[in-house]
């Protein structure tokens, strides 16, 4: 299939590449950085607007870093819309506002093509095993047809439902994820300064109602002190934001979660805005005035 | 071995049943309440004091509701510190404060006996199941010593460290359990009202980063609106009360914690003490004027 790839950076290059290992035709946006050589070794084809990825494609996928970004290359001059044609389909699997991608959604849908949400977890490890989460929002047979490709570059593939349930699921995602670091940084520093090994404490709690993956993974990079990304910061922080602003439009109050956000930002104020996201715990040992380990 | 055993309730008494059955002596303290049936009809005798129970036993356990029982049946008028000798062991298994326990544990040390402190996790069921999980603080050899009893009543036995580190274990145990049901709460609350499936949410979030028991046990009986306990709002309280009333003491700050309590709260004004913890999710649910199902 000739697929058109906007926005081939970290995560989307090995994304792209899987896609290209397997037989398909790229054609990629010439931007304002210089395309993967890998990509265009491979045969991809420069172009010179979003406009002409478009027209020059079946299918168009976007990778893009926020909400606003997406808007412009679907409906900003010389975008993608410009360049769709009756039966083409967007599969946008940047992580973005799920409320914005209703209405992408109904523009795409009004010129006679198919849209698809499917943002991803797993960061730049699962988009290079090809092993990320996806969760898509779509039409049943539309998630059918383009299925084939996202086995192509993950593992865990769910149809949750519409169009923009692909960006509600991510979005209560980082939502769980934050508040169990958060969990996580509170425990282990009330452990550690009322006097115990947070190493035992965190040991004794994983057979248990306590038991996660952030406990786990999380729990053991906060008792190691690496906090070197993973996943930073500043990405979480836009992702709560898309989850705060979302609900205040929606009517519906998160107030852990915007208490997390509140954490990560006393992250960024301690120069922290490309630490791990583990790093809360930091966070929270200011707080303490004592980190974990002392 | 001649056992004592004080708060013979709903936890205490198939805690020991189980002792019992094993071969080991009762002596049980006749308080207020009748003595459990099955445990007169299998031999225990019945003391009328907390000191005559120390008196007749080479080792006591305490299973009883919270900080201010424990210290006044150790250390009230007629309590086990009166009745000890030399040599005599006190288990204390209740959830409690774990700054005071240091305190018990040093008088205890003082008449030449030995404090163990071994909060449980497991509820009701697990007493019944001898598959509770137990948090031990004491000394290595008092451990190994008293291992064999916490072997006929839980599963997963962990020392953690000397006296106190189990109920400081016990409180991150609630802290991130409570953490985790607010993370599942306000994800699932999102989505439902952000326009998605909550239950396919939560099965797509299973596989990734955000899974947690809490997201398997407590995300079901949200979705299920099966929000009898289990384990009671009320009991949940009382163990974010020790975390936050400790971290005062101790000098730090647990905002999550705090926020998760006042939630608890919100449910309790909702006529919810005896609901199962999950319910938190109707607080959110307040919040949002619209329940996860409608």
């Amino acid at each position: 299939m000739k697929i058109g790839f906007i926005g081939a950076g970290i995560m989307g290059a090995p994304m792209a590449a899987h896609l290209q290992a397997a037989g398909h035709e790229l054609v990629l946006l010439q931007h304002r950085s210089p395309l993967p050589a890998n990509l265009l070794d491979g045969g991809a084809t420069p172009a010179a607007s979003a406009r002409e990825v478009a027209q020059a494609s079946d299918l168009v996928i976007l990778m893009l870093p926020d909400t606003p970004d997406v808007e412009a290359v679907l409906f900003g001059a010389d975008g993608v819309g410009e360049g769709l044609s009756k039966g083409k389909t967007v599969i946008d699997m940047s992580s973005i506002d799920p409320i914005a991608t209703k209405g992408f959604a109904e523009k795409v849908a009004a010129l006679g093509c198919d849209y698809v949400d499917a943002p991803v977890s797993g960061g730049e490890v699962g988009a290079k095993a090809a092993s990320l989460t996806i969760m898509v929002g779509a039409d049943e047979p539309v998630f059918e047809r383009v299925r084939p490709l996202f086995e192509l570059m993950g593992k865990n593939i769910t149809l949750i439902g519409p169009a923009s349930s692909g960006q509600i699921a991510k979005v209560a995602n980082q939502i769980i994820v934050a508040l169990n670091i958060e969990a996580v940084s509170e425990a282990l520093v009330f452990a550690a300064k009322a006097g115990a090994d947070p190493a035992r404490v965190r040991e004794a709690l994983m057979g248990g109602f306590a038991s996660s993956r952030i406990l786990e993974v999380h729990g053991q990079r906060m008792l190691d002190r690496t906090f070197d990304p993973g996943f930073r910061i500043r990405l979480h922080q836009k992702d709560l934001s898309l989850a705060i602003d979302s609900a205040r439009k929606l009517g519906l109050a998160l107030p852990a979660t915007a208490n997390a956000q509140q954490l990560f930002s006393a992250c960024v104020a301690q120069g922290g805005a490309d630490w791990d996201h583990s790093a809360m715990v930091k966070a929270i040992e200011t707080l303490a005035a004592q980190p974990l380990g002392a």
